[in-house]
């Protein structure tokens, strides 16, 4: 089997399992699938998730695309190459509760091809990012040393850098630095060496999907049946207001995608159902909102 | 007086007036006003409404700023010269009622100095554009129409023009060409000529400013008084949504200021106070909400 098709089989493997785990944590909601296809080459498979007894908003999308490079994407990607192929899986979630974080997650393969057609380039990117409301100790160490685990058993360096290089990715840069959350781990253009050949790189993607269910349902079943109070919610709306930020402002994606047509409701479904923007608000010192902004401004080692 | 201090002046007296004329027609909330440096020279007066009889958050900000041209000014701005100076009023207002429009206006001035301090050039720029949630027909032409009775004081050419830019520009490309609202009038980069020389400039950016309320305020008298449904409401949230998008993936001002190091909390005031982001979100055929839709994918001539 070619290697696009073995890493497409994955890609959909892992949106078939992950959407059931989250439907049996979710308990009340299914997902609503939409398939869609592109002008230009390929499509993809939106599903999506709303007004569950947990998920408030959420997706699990993928997509199987391709085409001719175009002069935009050799501009704003510095890429060479005649065509290209791109296959991933991302999801957002955004619980009702303000004591369960969002998450977010991308798996993704690039290829480029020349003239006659053979792959000229080949990379892997993808990550796991968490964004809690209130801090738990124990939910963010259990959700970074789940990716650690992962990672150690393909790279003991991979981890370390793979974490800073999430710190360094989701900041809203405008906002004295503050991250959009207590991170996870992060990595793009990852070539396929003599180290990490082609099939572990696709292994490792796989690897890094199946992490996610372990690694964040713990956080559902700890604060599901927990009440939360209107304060409590208005701070969770507060803070989303700064991850729309960050998607709009200085996300790659976000904004390669929209200017370039890809599909604008899948690409979205990433902003939180409802969401508040106030002039100048700041939570008062020493209060669980001022410690969750403090590990946003400043990243910390969980593990 | 030097130009720049007769242009301070106008910004000054606006900024005064029309929070004078807008605390007086919300009835119960009134502007706080935060004064802010920045530390490359020059600050602003930035005024806030929160939680108001009519206005749920809106704000109106002046900002008297200079420094060093930068390489980010020259590569993003396209623009030569060794110092800078701007000077500007913008606002944004979002009403509580969904029957009561958004709205946002800015005029400014940018000058360039060479080396020896000489004005090397200077342009004005400025608009007002319109956002309502339903649509009243009267309340859209008598909008348009006093933007065309100030217009055509200076230049009949001024309003077709400024009509036409300010439809082009207000569009979220990434939602099939939806504009943000109907419109209004947009203009920039107008550098003073034989026709209309720097005093005439300066005079119809004030006159442009005068015409904010009368212009306004008959939207707020009309509805005041009107119930709405929460369903309304639901709608306007979505709508605002859509602001959202416009000012963070497509504002050249908003994107500018915050990866410039602006003060992002004044930049960001023109956010609305509460949003809601719903995959494929579309109203039904017939209803109001599409009929408001509608005039912002095919904007009309309104007067």
């Amino acid at each position: 089997m070619e290697i696009k098709e073995q890493w497409i089989n994955i890609v959909h493997q892992l949106q078939d399992s992950i959407c059931k785990g989250l439907e049996d944590a979710d308990g009340k909601a299914t997902f609503h699938e939409d398939n869609w296809e592109r002008e230009e080459g390929g499509g993809g498979r939106t599903r999506v998730i709303a007004h569950g007894g947990i998920f408030e908003k959420g997706g699990v999308n993928t997509s199987v695309v391709f085409g001719d490079v175009t002069d935009t994407m050799r501009a704003q990607l510095q890429i060479n190459g005649d065509t290209w192929f791109a296959c991933g899986i991302s999801c957002v979630l955004h619980p009702a509760s303000p004591l369960i974080p969002t998450v977010h997650f991308n798996y993704r393969m690039f290829e480029l091809y020349d003239a006659e057609g053979n792959v000229s380039d080949r990379w892997f990117g993808g990550g796991t990012d968490l964004t809690p409301y209130y801090l738990d100790n124990d939910i963010a160490s259990h959700f970074h040393q789940a990716y650690k685990n992962t990672c150690d058993a393909f790279d003991a360096g991979f981890y370390p850098l793979y974490k800073k290089n999430c710190d360094d990715y989701f900041v809203n840069t405008h906002r004295n630095m503050e991250r959009r959350g207590i991170g996870g781990i992060f990595y793009d253009h990852q070539r396929p060496s003599e180290k990490m050949d082609v099939q572990t790189w696709m292994k490792f993607g796989q690897a890094c999907g199946e992490t996610f269910l372990p690694a964040y349902l713990p956080a559902i079943e700890k604060y599901r049946d927990t009440a939360f109070t209107a304060e409590q919610k208005y701070w969770q709306e507060i803070r989303r207001g700064r991850y729309v930020e960050f998607n709009l402002v200085h996300d790659r994606g976000t904004i390669f995608g929209l200017r370039t047509n890809g599909r604008t409701e899948s690409i979205l479904m990433s902003l939180p159902p409802t969401v508040r923007f106030e002039y100048a608000y700041a939570p008062a010192e020493g209060t669980e909102e001022a410690r969750l902004q403090q590990v946003c401004l400043h990243p910390v080692d969980w593990v």
